[in-house]
């Protein structure tokens, strides 16, 4: 079994986890290091459920935090063992960025924190990667609800080594717009499902995202067509016509307000008959900073120099902390452009200053 | 081989060419069965292309008329051998109404005709059913032109025993809208091409197609979206929108003509850049019933108890006689609607009714 050396500096550390290649569904020699090389520290309490490990200071603080990062990446694309870039300040590979870089400011500091001031519980979870349904995050709330328990989450995403607080939620409706089929050549016999479609896209061309301030960020919403499907034949006037939309919504909306919202826009358009399904939905989360402990935490990641907290735009798996009423933001080392990129790579100050930013809040 | 009995009456005639199953690409049977029935004829000159056989009086006569029908069928669906209708009035069968009816007509005409008052063409072609290219009366036309020449022609395809004229022509042209894509979560950095479809298919929704009189027959047209297609995942801002749309366009306009006219709807929807491509067109033909040799013609048939021509909007082979300049209608036995059925099966009365109007034409 590959061993891990935490006590090597941590962007040594992101190296040796990189070198051990863990594609969702294939984590479990990286869980077995993890486990293994956690399993030394007296002062950690481990869990482990599947290829996830949960690893608990129980120092009977007022407070606990949770920090949590996945350990699965998306398929390798000879981008492993990692390699140093050409000025040496960076590191390539796959999961350097998402998320590798972060795991290592996590098992750096779970073995070296021995006496934070605030409990800690850091989480490292399978499928993240792949359909919502595996994710080990969700399994983990599942099955060990005591587990998953903390006044505030940190979830190390990449996010160059500044605060992303909360995140948008996200929903797909898809607007079905019903027809009559004919031939075409007779085209007065049938009723086009696609020209039914017209005010429905001209609705969402013509609509202003909104942007909303939650505890003080700004989330930029986005209301867009991301599919249409219509006709059978090149002669048949099509019976359907199906719009599938993507509403990314601020976290001052529930899920089912979004979801009013878009039927809302749909019904105003002028459209005829036409039938609505929402077929993915998730979340948003409020990023939480207004509260004292979140706030301890904005000063320590300021003092290393980043930039002010921001609203996080994309769904991370911090909605699923913003379900159990834990607010929660993103911190991670690394340009989150470049994940799953084939050149993935992270720079080494960015891995530096996260783990300098953690560790000044969990000891301050 | 099976052999074909042409003195019999033309409904049996009917029965005899559907119990010889000719599916396209499976027409040798049927086509051996004609060229021996129609080499007993003294009368006709006889041509074989293939499977598809070219019978011509040679009278020396001012005029000359082509008269047409296809061997082939669309494939069997348990419909043969042909059985009786119930009544007695109908025979069920795969290729009764398309158009095995009308190839009884004319084999039964062509061997009764010995001194018809014009010069007749007899053409009994294969490869209608299927793509283009294979068709038999095109590959005539290309092998042998000197054979399809005429004044007019008459293309037995079902019309339930009316004369219908010309065709409309058609076209298919893709509108290929352009976009930027991007993260759906981050929709403003990039530019959604289904959005972009919106003014194009407003433009298809409120255009009201004309109706246009040629040569004495109403041709109404049809302008529409008969496919759209348009993005490539549910968090991509989509970089593409294809509009597919058909017209059918009346035989006042050449097909460029018709190209352009769509071309202009487009353009005037005020849709910004996009791309126009013809994928697919097919002339319209005149109906060329204002022709003193027509006029014989739409007499007859009025005598067999017709309604007054009206025009064929689907496209047919007509449309391959309009291109070689020679005007043609279509008048046959059968519901053109029951073509392709299942329960395909064809009157005996209509049958009979076109055996009677085209022996009064060409005998007159």
């Amino acid at each position: 079994m590959t061993s891990l050396d935490l006590t090597a500096p941590v962007d040594e550390i992101t190296r040796q986890l990189i070198d051990i290649p863990s594609v969702s569904g294939g984590e479990g020699a990286i869980a077995d290091a993890v486990a293994t090389a956690l399993a030394e520290c007296d002062h950690l309490e481990i869990t482990r459920d599947g290829d996830a490990i949960v690893a608990r200071t129980t120092l009977g603080r007022d407070q606990r935090v949770i920090i949590a990062g996945h350990l699965d990446t998306v398929p390798i694309k000879g981008n492993v063992p990692s390699v140093p870039t050409l000025d040496g300040l960076g590191i390539i590979g796959r999961g350097s960025v998402d998320m590798k870089a972060g795991v290592a400011v996590m098992l750096s500091l779970a073995v070296d924190l021995i006496e934070p001031t605030r409990d800690i519980t850091w989480v490292f979870y399978d499928h993240e990667e792949v359909e919502e349904t595996k994710n080990g995050l969700g399994r983990l709330s599942r099955r060990h609800p005591e587990l998953i328990k903390g006044d505030f989450a940190v979830l190390c995403e990449p996010t160059q080594a500044q605060i992303e607080g909360g995140c948008n939620g996200t929903l797909r409706m898809d607007i079905v717009l019903p027809g009559k089929a004919a031939h075409s050549a007779r085209s007065w016999k049938g009723e086009n499902a696609i020209h039914a479609a017209a005010p429905v896209l001209a609705a969402l061309a013509r609509y202003e995202p909104r942007t909303v301030e939650v505890d003080g960020l700004q989330y930029r919403e986005g209301l867009n067509a991301v599919g249409v499907t219509g006709g059978i034949a090149g002669n048949v006037i099509p019976d359907q016509c199906t719009v599938t939309v993507n509403y990314r919504f601020a976290p001052s909306l529930t899920t089912d307000e979004a979801v009013q919202h878009v039927r809302d826009v749909i019904a105003a358009s002028g459209v005829g008959e036409c039938e609505t399904v929402v077929t993915d939905r998730a979340d948003a989360c409020r990023p939480g900073l207004d509260a004292p402990l979140a706030q301890g935490f904005v000063d320590a990641v300021a003092s290393t120099g980043a930039p002010e907290p921001r609203a996080k735009l994309g769904w991370t798996d911090v909605a699923r902390f913003g379900a159990l009423g834990i607010p929660a933001v993103n911190y991670g080392p690394g340009d989150p452009e470049l994940a799953h990129a084939d050149l993935e790579w992270c720079a080494i100050d960015e891995i530096n200053q996260c783990r300098a930013g953690l560790a000044a809040w969990l000891t301050s």
